[in-house]
């Protein structure tokens, strides 16, 4: 084993391919040293094989044959080769050991398995993707590994997830942004869809909505019409109020539910788009609750660095 | 004034003109003498005098001049002629004596207004059109105008109306109908768009909502996918789940709703499509409230009927 390891990753989620070329040193730093886009899975139009290759040809052919590590929708169904969904409570090194290995063109290509849980609810929940960012937020520091800590993970769906001494316990779904887009481009609701961000009228919805009284999401949703109605909004501070509303609904009902104790944490961890990841700080934060934002590329590569760590050990004893 | 009275009745909402020539006899009884349909107010391609008339002609051919009574979509910023959201609290008589009158090719038109409300949240909400079937309710029976009552019209915007010794008090909108419609044709969550109802998976959606903590909706709603992917239902069922679970957080909101103490009414009322008020009534008894459906073109009739007696009454008074 040579000082320095080369390996490749790659998010490859629903609407886009993210490769990154990472160089691994023996004292563990992870580095990133290129990286390129490509088509998503239900955007690809030639097979998976060639739209990687196509994709990391500039790296292989510098450096040959390295190992590739894929994460995402691709091991899904609608996806390359379809990987498990395990069952948590689960560790990181579990979720490791339980990569599909196939080798591809000469390359060992690793797709990573998706989790599921059984709520005490008796409802299942399932991720594939995100639990790359709970891997790598695990990785950065031991501390995170110590204790009961919640993430949050925003995107089209967000994902908040709950982890104790280093495993991931269990987590819930909310389909907050796919519900944003939705009703932006398919409702009454909106009529200007390209506002900017107006922070004023975000902090409005989130307000009505933490607020008001149980289960109210499907009655309070029709004030982004009639606060436009009765010029208490305006149509260009809609969908920032709309947003604040859908988040606010979010954060609510994750801050209520059963299955962890929020006030029993000292902060709240948040992993996603930067501006995502600043709006639900923002209404933590209105209701009290200390935050940490993470940076996504980097969470994410600690997440595989902690898997390439963790598979290459294995090769290592078992060899 | 003749024994009997005939007057032509138009609910033209957004979508559908509905137009009944209706006779009145001096006892106060309503007749359905016939009806007719025409494109709403959004698909009108002449202009909105031709397509009445064109809808009405063989009435005003056999009957001469009528007096004519519009409510609904017709009577917004997007209508024939604008009229007014009146505010709650309000009586039938008052909504009545505000309709927008005019003369078109010598038939006197009525356009009823709106209702507005300003609830204790401070939250405006506001309604067209399905004042007419809260007015027919209370026109039905002495009973309806005594005391409290909720009166649920669920369709695209479910309308919950509270109304205390026959006047309108408050009442609030959910975007129930609107949200399934698009869920079902827009979001990753239901495949199979054309299965038939299915009653178990309804009531297993409804009650995952009744039974969830506070403020669940967006962390509910995924579980139409895991539910498909764990086989707990199948996609032949996921758009019944999905309704149960959309009617769920309705009803549960309008259960848990501050404005008003359900546990107080006696039942609830419901007029609406059939299937849909079936589906209402279903959750509300699962959760222990008696209900009251209602028949939606009788109980529409009854609302033009209180209108027209209502400005007839008050032309003989002023004649």
């Amino acid at each position: 084993m040579s000082q320095d390891q080369y390996f490749i990753a790659v998010d490859w989620g629903s609407t886009r391919l993210r490769a990154f070329l990472c160089k691994h040193s023996l004292n563990a730093n992870i580095e990133l040293v290129a990286r390129n886009n490509g088509p998503g899975v239900t955007k690809v139009s030639d097979s998976f094989e060639k739209t990687l290759f196509d994709c990391i040809e500039p790296w292989t052919t510098e450096y040959g044959r390295l190992p590739i590590y894929l994460a995402g929708q691709i091991g899904s169904s609608i996806g390359w080769r379809e990987t498990e969904y395990l069952p948590c409570p689960i560790s990181p090194e579990q979720v490791a050991s339980k990569c599909l290995i196939f080798e591809e063109l000469g390359h060992e290509i690793s797709i990573l398995p998706g989790l599921s849980c059984l709520l005490p609810n008796q409802h299942y929940d399932l991720m594939r993707g995100e639990e790359l960012q709970v891997l790598g937020w695990l990785n950065q520091r031991p501390e995170n590994r110590k204790g009961q800590h919640l993430i949050c993970l925003p995107g089209t769906h967000t994902k908040w997830v709950f982890v104790n001494n280093g495993q991931i316990i269990m987590f819930k779904t909310a389909m907050t942004g796919e519900l944003y887009d939705i009703l932006v481009n398919h409702s009454i609701l909106i009529q200007n869809k390209t506002a900017s961000f107006d922070q004023a009228a975000f902090d409005q919805g989130a307000k009505f909505t933490l607020q008001s009284e149980a289960g109210s999401f499907v009655h309070g949703l029709f004030s982004v019409r009639s606060k436009q109605l009765f010029s208490q909004i305006t149509g260009q501070q809609s969908t920032s109020y709309l947003s604040g509303l859908l988040i606010g609904s979010d954060v609510r009902a994750a801050i209520n539910a059963n299955e962890w104790n929020v006030d029993s944490l000292d902060k709240i961890a948040l992993i996603g788009a930067p501006h995502l990841s600043k709006s639900f700080a923002r209404v933590l934060e209105l209701e009290g609750y200390k935050t940490e934002i993470c940076k996504l590329t980097q969470t994410t590569l600690a997440g595989f660095s902690s898997v390439f760590r963790a598979t290459e050990s294995s090769l290592i004893t078992t060899s």
